[in-house]
């Protein structure tokens, strides 16, 4: 509750100061979107949701049409333990609906307080615009696309380069590549190492048994943006699953190009999301970090290097850090604790408010504001700003 | 900074937990636009411009016009003390200007990551939509009109009265009327005592001698703004000082309406900025209360009440808590404590983002962005994430 106790001091000069004692408080109702892509730990009973009734926001679900039988299953129970722990009638909805009327209504209804969204960057900016457009604007706080880019340095891909195929071919096909956190964008220098490391990579991904999605809209979407890329200018095919699947089940697919192309091809620079990356042969350190200074703002960035070799790179790091919320070691994105360090958010696109984050303790902060109180009575305070100062 | 770290698991099941380490990063290039009420305090060298430097954000001031000689004055001190502190180049600039081309360009441009305001809602509302509309929408922190309602309870007003219409005659012409949290809008209920506290309140502030505003514009708005209440239905003269004063000088002025006239016309409930207040003489407390529930988001609001008397309001007070920023007890709105535990902000439009303040030691959350490091060497951490966990 960040209470925060600025005790009186009558005798000051030139002038007395007063008691100021501050706390936080509720926003007020908060509008929560379904997410596509995480009926469970987004969605209904998710991240946003127990944030916002932690503090005492009430919530307004507006379930995802994809998921809106598990939606009412988890809505359900919610509604339960509300009336189970006597919780105010209203503290938690859920509406059900297809197309956009209902979330537009929502968003623009002069109670509601601020709005959380994860999904795609069209869907995300649509609800900041309506709500920077209201009379009184309201925060949105949208969690967006990523294409999470991976830097390998050379040193870093000399000494784990076979071990790092594997973990990555497992990394880009978890949760069929439905991760908001998947590595869709690897970045290395050309060598005689990066070409092994595709060859490696794409032969273990194709051993990966494809596996199904969500629901079909985001099978065909990432087989359409998935046939768009592969149609463009110096796009080169390293593994491409080409068995048959059943029907919604996602095949995965890693490309290649040179730097030079994907510099001017901004549909490169796109998420596809599903269980595809792309790796990008830079000609050498400088294309490489005039790469990196040409993204657009991202969930993390992962660096895949030796302890010594990073430090030279510092340049590069800090290019990287200014378009990022999260930045990891030899490691992959996939996978975001939920903690109190976590910081799942960044640079929009990949969120509308880089100073929040979606996941961990702090996420709560979303949905709260500070107050203060002057010279307030001490009997009506909260208990946690009645201390006495001596 | 908000360090926060969580160590790693290596053993934890099912999954090992990473290292994971957070604190906050600068949000990039601020601007700070002057304000035409505060040239020191604000402006050039206050505390928008403080709070961003002290966190590492370049800053650019777009210097008001009315005050361009004051702002060169500062800006020039500020880049003598960037050169003696060896400040990288760039870190501080004052640009000067009249109209919006300037401020439009800079609020537009792709490298400025956040706006800082202080003014009239127009204003900031014309910077909050550009800077929504930009591709890459950025944070604006507008702190905008407020009439800071003060409701005077009839115990407090009957044990209080007379002491509080000389303290309300100060408060509303102290720094003639130009502080955003000016007390503009008295709320009461219909009695004897009211009628004398007008009375006392008009007495007593047509005795102070009338100030010179800051700059012709606000003394022009100021006048214009008063004329078009004083003609509005329902609205009788309070006191009104009408001696012939200078130029730019104001002359403060008291009005009363009737509860049901105040409602039903939002020209009232808007800022008159200078040494002007309305008394709204209420039917009875639920007029009051309905009153409350109309206004629009404010910086502070006041009451005036004993201590007995104002938990028996609780219903009032939670109505009022859910429109401001502050609520001070026995007081006046004016005179801002810059300390931890001042919020200077509130709901729109008070500020375009009731979840910071502009004023004491958390105003710098404005311009600061949560960043996690996960697994990172601990060699390159900053000093302050290097801590071993054991």
């Amino acid at each position: 509750m960040e209470a925060t106790i600025d005790a009186a001091q009558p005798n000051r000069e030139p002038q007395p100061k007063p008691d100021i004692r501050k706390l936080l408080i509720p926003l007020g109702p908060v509008v929560v979107f379904g997410a596509s892509n995480f009926p469970l730990a987004f969605s209904t009973a998710g991240g946003d949701t127990a944030a916002a009734l932690a503090y005492g926001c009430p919530v307004i679900v507006k379930s995802h049409p994809m998921h809106s039988g598990t939606g009412e299953l988890v809505a359900s129970a919610i509604v339960k333990a509300a009336q189970k722990t006597g919780m105010p009638s209203g503290v938690f909805s859920n509406l059900n609906s297809r197309g956009v009327a209902v979330g537009t209504q929502l968003v623009k209804h002069p109670s509601v307080k601020a709005v959380g969204f994860t999904g795609s960057i069209k869907g995300g900016r649509a609800l900041y615009d309506l709500a920077a457009q209201r009379e009184e604007p309201i925060p949105v706080f949208a969690e967006m696309g990523s294409v999470n880019p991976v830097l390998i340095l050379p040193e870093g891909l000399k000494n784990r380069g076979e071990q790092l195929a594997a973990v990555y071919a497992g990394s880009i096909t978890l949760g069929t590549g439905q991760f908001c956190t998947n590595p869709g964008l690897l970045l290395g220098i050309k060598s005689e190492a990066l070409t092994n490391f595709i060859a490696k990579l794409s032969e273990a991904i194709v051993k990966i048994e494809p596996t199904c999605m969500l629901h079909p809209n985001i099978a065909e979407a990432y087989e359409s943006k998935k046939q768009n890329a592969l149609v463009q200018s110096g796009i080169a095919v390293g593994a491409d699953y080409t068995a048959k699947v059943q029907s919604n089940y996602a095949k995965q697919t890693i490309t290649t190009v040179e730097g030079s192309a994907f510099l001017v091809n901004p549909t490169l620079h796109q998420e596809i999301f599903g269980p595809y990356a792309i790796v990008v042969q830079c000609e050498d350190a400088k294309q490489l970090e005039h790469i990196i200074s040409k993204l657009e703002g991202q969930l993390t960035a992962t660096v895949i290097s030796d302890n010594e070799e990073v430090s030279k790179y510092s340049e590069v790091i800090s290019t990287l850090q200014n378009r990022v919320g999260r930045l990891i070691f030899n490691g992959v994105p996939t996978g975001v604790e939920v903690c109190a360090a976590m910081n799942h958010g960044g640079p929009y696109p990949a969120s509308t408010d880089s100073r929040f984050t979606a996941i961990g303790t702090h996420s709560i902060k979303r949905w709260v504001r500070p107050f203060s109180y002057q010279d307030w009575p001490n009997n009506l305070l909260r208990m946690l700003l009645k201390m006495k100062i001596l």
